[in-house]
């Protein structure tokens, strides 16, 4: 399964102007190229990926190894842990990721199954602390995944308490893109779905992102009342998994979802 | 306690040469300026910290806003959770973090104590998992975070494995610094410490970085016989922590940190 968003090829330098440093742009599109499709790569891999020239390629490539981001046998480049400082910088500047970490991992703990928590970015849903609970699901998903917010039901409760406009700027032009055969693709139908989340209090998406995983989410309002972030417990619906239907799963979890949503919202308050 | 490296002053180009894009690398140096000390900052405090001129910051900090690495109230900057999906290259392109999440789950659950796991980047580790076991402990540290090695039992196993001609450029010119009261100072101490961590197969470090905190840890080995990556568990020596004095502690912890060692291995191994 691949969702994650492909290096941007087009930019809006819509504040910069002509003050926007291509460079700059060109550099994190490097690092962004590297995924675990493409853990290593020659320069021309890189020039393919990117869209770059084979000699701008190469300068960005060899920057970044003189920084430390990158690190080459003399054809092959890889990333280095050093990129994680990067993330590392969004992370230790953020108060609600270190509050939500200690609280996941006891939910995961009780519920023997991963928890996850996550933030809006444009019409994506990126993964700001997830606990793993089973070592065979699910490879693959950290800090820094995303996937689009209308199939996923950490997406769907951020999504549902946005301000009208907002939530509309977020969703023009943005295709329903059938995920699974469950997948709801009308928009229509989507926002329907976000007005019961929202009155109901916790979102239950079923096989929508991928056959076989089933979450259940809630979200976490900040001081102004706002939501600041959604967590999720995620389930599978195969015979390894727990193998309840539906309803039993949202009935097992909820109440231990509500309240580590609950938990979160008073240590941010507490904060303040 | 604020032991993150501070944002590089100068670098070598050493195989860029003129070809060294001096702009990303600004860039990136804007981007690591966020931290827990300065989640939010103006334009001058960006300045200030970069050492670039307020024209040259300004021309960064809008080029990331577009690029929406940055968000903006016109005054005030902060980091976007955009700039995880940079680390998240990195956790997605490299097998270990993968193998390691789920592990490490499982020990913190089993001991309730918080663990890691880190790999060197030059004279620092620098953590690819961590999984927070108590809440008010600690808060802070996550992917990405980094401490000087030599101060470390993550560092130490590290460091203790490698080629000795590798562990002398690592650790040129690199001041031991007391940290603590305890810290090992003596680059003589330091190298008798390393064989006997070798020696052992796991390193025991008592509040050498930081008073109130202890920490044992061991190695995972590659295929190759190398070092790929060090585990640890990390324990209070407070009154509301385990209580246990250092040998007790390690009497404790250690089989299970040898377990999950040895469970990671095994995973590594089988992936080739």
């Amino acid at each position: 399964m691949e969702h994650t968003s492909a290096v941007p090829q087009a930019v809006e330098n819509s504040n910069a102007g002509s003050q926007f440093v291509q460079s700059l742009a060109r550099g994190l599109d490097v690092i962004r190229a590297f995924d675990a499709e493409h853990p290593s790569m020659t320069l021309t891999d890189v020039a393919k990926l990117t869209g770059l020239s084979r000699a701008t390629a190469r300068r960005f490539l060899l920057t970044l190894a003189d920084l430390g981001y990158v690190q080459t046998d003399g054809k092959h480049f890889e990333l280095t842990s050093r990129v994680l400082q990067l993330g590392y910088s969004y992370l230790s500047s953020h108060t609600l990721p270190q509050l939500i970490d200690p609280v996941l991992q006891g939910l995961s703990a009780r519920m023997r199954e991963s928890s996850s928590a996550s933030v809006l970015d444009g019409a994506d849903v990126v993964y700001i602390s997830r606990v793993h609970a089973r070592s065979i699901m699910r490879v693959g998903i950290s800090v820094g995944s995303r996937f689009p917010a209308y199939a996923t039901s950490m997406g769907r409760v951020l999504l549902a308490h946005l301000p009208a406009a907002d939530l509309e700027a977020r969703l023009a032009g943005r295709e329903l893109s059938a995920l699974t055969p469950n997948t709801i693709t009308d928009p229509a139908e989507l926002r329907a779905e976000l007005t019961r989340v929202r009155a109901q209090g916790y979102c239950l998406v079923d096989q929508e992102l991928e056959i076989g995983l089933r979450s259940i989410a809630a979200p976490v309002f900040a001081p102004d009342g706002s939501v600041a972030a959604a967590l999720n417990i995620s389930m599978s619906t195969l015979p390894n998994g727990t193998g309840h239907d539906v309803d039993e799963a949202a009935a097992l979890v909820l109440p231990e979802l509500l309240a580590a949503a609950e938990q979160v919202r008073a240590a941010l308050a507490a904060r303040r």
